[in-house]
């Protein structure tokens, strides 16, 4: 597969056409944005660990029976994925109270929720990703009721099984966030990446934050936290 | 039915014990508030129209099979209710975009929604009345799954009866916020106040607003506005 002209360049990633029109490569890169954009960094590594581990854990997902974009990692940034229409929400997926939403319910971080919490923002940037609901996700026409239905199930599904494969390794999923996309033959595959940019991850004993709060707080050790997280994870 | 001591005092209305402990008198207040408390005025007159407004839309939304906590006028300014305890959401129906959802989606007011649309508001002032949606009301267990089954039937069939309602009178209803609450036996009803207040009325041909957007953007003519709506939903 031939890597082609650059079709888009993201905060974090990179995405490249290949000679297949189904596939593109994405390539990460060790470039950090919070707030928006509004603070911008450099994680040195982040790139690689965060190509690998994505792909390291869709390929889990993809055999629990949920389908991704994932096709093959050719290097240690670049991965072929298949190309997607994505969906313009992110889709926040909750199990214990931090950031965002401490802040808009008073609760303090750390509160665990007596049910998963999903949200929908619409995605964005000039409006800020505002949080919407599917009554406004149906008016404004950005997912049909069976994705929604769809997406809802994988999320849920997807946080079952993420839970389930870390708890093992003392790490706790607090909350992440998914995004999905329509393949060129219609099928709704779950897309973007799954890190430490993307995922809240605390120890389980020590609830040390092993994930982009670090560089959003400015506490240090950030490379430190998602070599751990990598290291934990995949055993290197 | 005797009127004993108040029981509270909010931004519009005063609520006050009766010796019968299934119901109380709410008083309306002519004092207006906008921005969480943070703009205060006097809209004179207000409250005996809200009074009346209230009640009468009330009487033909019970008769279109809607329960709601009215019981009987009393006064210009005073009601009897059913006592409830109010479910801590606010019930917000919107068929064209407006004021908040404006400037959330970047939607010009005035433009029609496809579908109409339902929000959540926690009734908090404190955290500024934030929006949520079902997967935290469940998750903080501020009603249960029944309950928003029926407040979501209730608000959706509500809108349809206003909307009807309002048309020949050649006002648009734009959007409006409903509370509810819960009889001592334990049934949900149709609960707080259905006036300009609460409520955007749009005269269908100017464009006119005709309600509390007037006080809330310095537009003048408020107290005319609230006597236009009055007349023409009662004729006086």
């Amino acid at each position: 597969m031939k890597k082609l002209e650059q079709l888009y360049e993201g905060k974090a990633k990179r995405v490249f056409a290949t000679d297949d029109p189904d596939k593109v490569i994405v390539s990460y890169k060790d470039d950090a944005t919070a707030f928006n954009g509004l603070k911008k960094g450099t994680i040195e590594g982040k790139g690689i660990i965060n190509n690998r581990m994505t792909n390291f854990l869709m390929r889990m997902l993809e055999k629990n029976g949920i389908p991704t974009h994932y096709v093959e990692e050719i290097s240690d940034r670049e991965t072929v994925v298949r190309k997607v229409r994505i969906v313009p929400l992110e889709v926040i997926v909750r199990n214990v109270a931090a950031g965002s939403l401490s802040k808009r319910l008073g609760l303090p971080e750390g509160t665990p929720l007596k049910k998963t919490v999903l949200e929908f923002c619409y995605k964005d940037d000039a409006l800020g990703d505002p949080m919407v609901n599917e009554y406004h996700i149906a008016a404004m026409g950005w997912a049909d009721e069976q994705t929604m239905a769809q997406i809802t199930g994988y999320a849920l599904r997807i946080n079952e099984l993420l839970v389930q494969y870390f708890k093992p390794l003392h790490i706790d999923l607090i909350d992440f966030k998914l995004e999905f996309g329509i393949t060129t033959d219609g099928v709704l595959v779950l897309a973007d990446e799954i890190s430490p940019d993307t995922c809240r991850f605390w120890d389980t004993e020590t609830h040390e934050k092993l994930d982009k709060d670090r560089f959003r707080r400015d506490m240090g050790g950030v490379e430190e936290a998602y070599a751990e997280i990598s290291s934990r994870l995949m055993g290197e």
